[in-house]
């Protein structure tokens, strides 16, 4: 195997100069690759499959669990769905060059701003292959320069489709360095990747939450990422009850392992025993296990007792846990204190408790009247999305195209000098 | 002397507390602040000078150089500015709670960004007492929990200050350890600082490059930050003559010491013979030494070498270098290898010359037509500066209060649910 360093170095060094070129690229330039891609990918459409089955042997034959096989197959759909993916991208507005705010000031010089791509954008993120897609078009269109660096158990599939990556670039005019998917697997890579900020604008792990601990801990260049998602629905004093008993139970029960799922249900003491009968019925039906506090287990039986441990847990799974509060300000402390600043939704018709939550409650994102579960890129309308960033820094919940890139300063002049 | 890490860890703490309380606190609660701020530093004028006194001393007897000295000291005037500089950020527009776009989505909610603080700022500055209260202000108004590590030279003066300070907050009823300076000189403080992401959200720099480059380095929570200020002016072979000997005159002399001052100064080929004479004895008037590339000094006399080392040279002094090149492309190559991403601007008169050059130079302040000396947050608009970023990500130029601040999604629904 070759030196890993020298290796990464290298594939740094080929992106940044990627990136250069990239500026330069029309709208046109990227959308003509995008669609020269999915028709690479539709002209090899057998091959890509068949190396998906080579890596789905070897998983078979390594003793990958079944969810992790799922992950990695792919099949006639998966790929037509990866393929639209690619043209759904294309199909976006592209953020770069947008200029926004361009004002005239007393010195005469107009100041606005442009947006920019922040550069080179490192993705790490496990077996996958659709991601090798999806991640490369996403960056493609802000015009950044792409490093992907996907599990070890898909390399066969993910080296196929940056084959076809390549040929579009290639056919477009565009570099063909400016998507690079890395072709070892040895886990040396991702240390050099996350290390090298000369060459590396920002890194986005996409995975569980070991690798995205562990990248961001290890990381010296910026990290977009996401953590956990302890999302809650407060159900006020002064809630619609048939608004709150459906975005309760749409919460908890229209996906279990997604991030934005309510792990913990918080409802005002002077409801509670008129709501919290009816929902627990209606979670006992589904199936769901219910953990509450003293009160909750006062109004509903079959409750089991929740611990500090509950409200701390990102279940993931038809669990939930049930706290009555006196009101707002307890249940705003109880956010503060246990939430992961995911999404918190509140529910009530009172217009000044609205806005004090909406104002109060420091989450990426935070609802009145509307179940947490629209904590989405897509139904945020922003067209695509890359992650969720629980971070403040640079880009805060749902992440698309625009979190990819950046802003500078344009100023334009008839001459002007400072006086 | 107490235990420093116990006791930057008391003082993370309590930010922290105090930026969930500052979340509370309405534009009216942080402008009042600040003028109880304003109006104690006017009651205790004459203690912040006595103090101020005290580091002076202190100064000239461990033998401060001039320029230091300058810098830490305060008078009636400059203290006056401070003062007057505290009810100028209260003057400005608070960014706390600002929506914006906010849109309705087909599934019926209402989907929009809410600007936020960031949450705990640390300042690291050198011996200038006149930070203290300008960052703190900044931090204020934009809500953010300040800790503020100002040079040890100062620290008479700065905990003057920050008594003022902490009266202003009480007597607004904000909490007193919104803004917190640290009163200790043990350089270990600063290690612990940048090293507490539990506490502390954004570290930012303001001194020299060595301060600056080894908080980058050492820091485990994010950095806004500027390095290096190597600034060029390209005069096109379009440009309208006047308007280039105007713009790079002013560009290099307004102030050598700036970090938007012009380094080197390229010129088109076409205009080199016809500009540079006229230009180059404007300079030597005023005393800047010229380092130029072959063609440079064959047109104009004493003008030394310039070597690879002017190219990357900040000079920060009456120094400049000048280069030759072919036009538009060798001018942008040139920047790209050689700048520093701050500040860079073309004299054309040419359309698309203008528009190419300001798509694809990538500094954080492009412009056409006019001084690089504008890049600055009060000429831009920004009503106050905490610094400029030569970084992309989080924000890039001048920083105002927004770049103190992130965006959170709302979103307001009527009983939605996820189909």
């Amino acid at each position: 195997m070759k030196n890993i360093k020298e290796y990464m170095q290298g594939v740094g060094q080929a992106a940044r100069a990627a990136a250069y070129q990239l500026v330069k690229a029309t709208t046109n330039d990227k959308n003509n690759a995008l669609e020269f891609i999915a028709i690479a990918l539709e002209d090899q459409f057998d091959f890509v499959l068949a190396e998906n089955e080579k890596d789905m042997l070897e998983g078979r034959s390594s003793g990958l669990d079944a969810a992790l096989l799922d992950r990695l197959a792919l099949n006639e759909a998966r790929l037509h769905s990866m393929i639209d993916g690619i043209r759904q991208v294309a199909a976006l507005n592209d953020p770069v060059g947008e200029i926004t705010d361009l004002k005239y000031r007393p010195s005469g010089i107009q100041v606005g701003k442009m947006r920019v791509p922040l550069g080179v954008v490192g993705i790490i993120y496990e077996s996958r292959p659709n991601v090798t897609a999806d991640a490369a078009a996403l960056c493609l269109k802000s015009g950044n320069a792409a490093i992907l660096r996907g599990g070890s158990e898909a390399l066969n599939s993910n080296k196929a489709i940056a084959q076809c990556i390549n040929q579009g670039l290639v056919k477009a005019g565009l570099p063909e360095a400016a998507i690079q998917v890395i072709d070892t697997i040895d886990r040396a890579a991702v240390g050099e990747l996350i290390t090298m900020p000369e060459y590396v604008d920002v890194i986005v792990p996409r995975g569980g939450k070991g690798l995205i601990a562990r990248v961001s801990q290890e990381a010296s260049v910026p990290v977009i990422k996401h953590l956990h998602g302890i999302c809650h629905v407060y159900i006020d004093d002064e809630a619609d009850r048939s608004k709150a008993l459906a975005i309760a139970f749409n919460a908890k029960t229209h996906r279990y392992g997604t991030c934005n799922t309510m792990e913990t249900l918080l409802v005002a003491q002077a409801v509670a025993s008129d709501i919290l009968p009816e929902l627990a019925a209606q979670y006992q039906t589904e199936g769901v296990e219910l953990r509450g506090c003293s009160i909750t287990r006062d109004i509903v039986s079959d409750v089991k007792v929740a611990t500090d441990e509950d409200w701390q847990a990102e279940y993931l799974a038809p669990i939930l846990s049930i706290r009555v509060v006196k009101g707002l300000d307890e249940a705003i402390d109880h956010i503060q204190q246990y939430s992961s600043q995911h999404t918190e939704s509140i529910v009530t018709e009172n217009y000044t408790t609205a806005r004090r939550f909406l104002r109060e409650v420091d989450s990426s994102s935070v609802m009145v009247n509307a179940s947490t579960r629209f904590a989405d890129g897509y139904e945020y309308g922003l067209g695509a999305e890359i992650g969720i960033s629980t971070d403040k820094f640079h880009v805060r919940g749902p992440v698309g195209l625009e979190g990819l890139t950046s802003q500078k300063f344009i100023v334009l002049g008839d001459g002007q000098v400072r006086e």
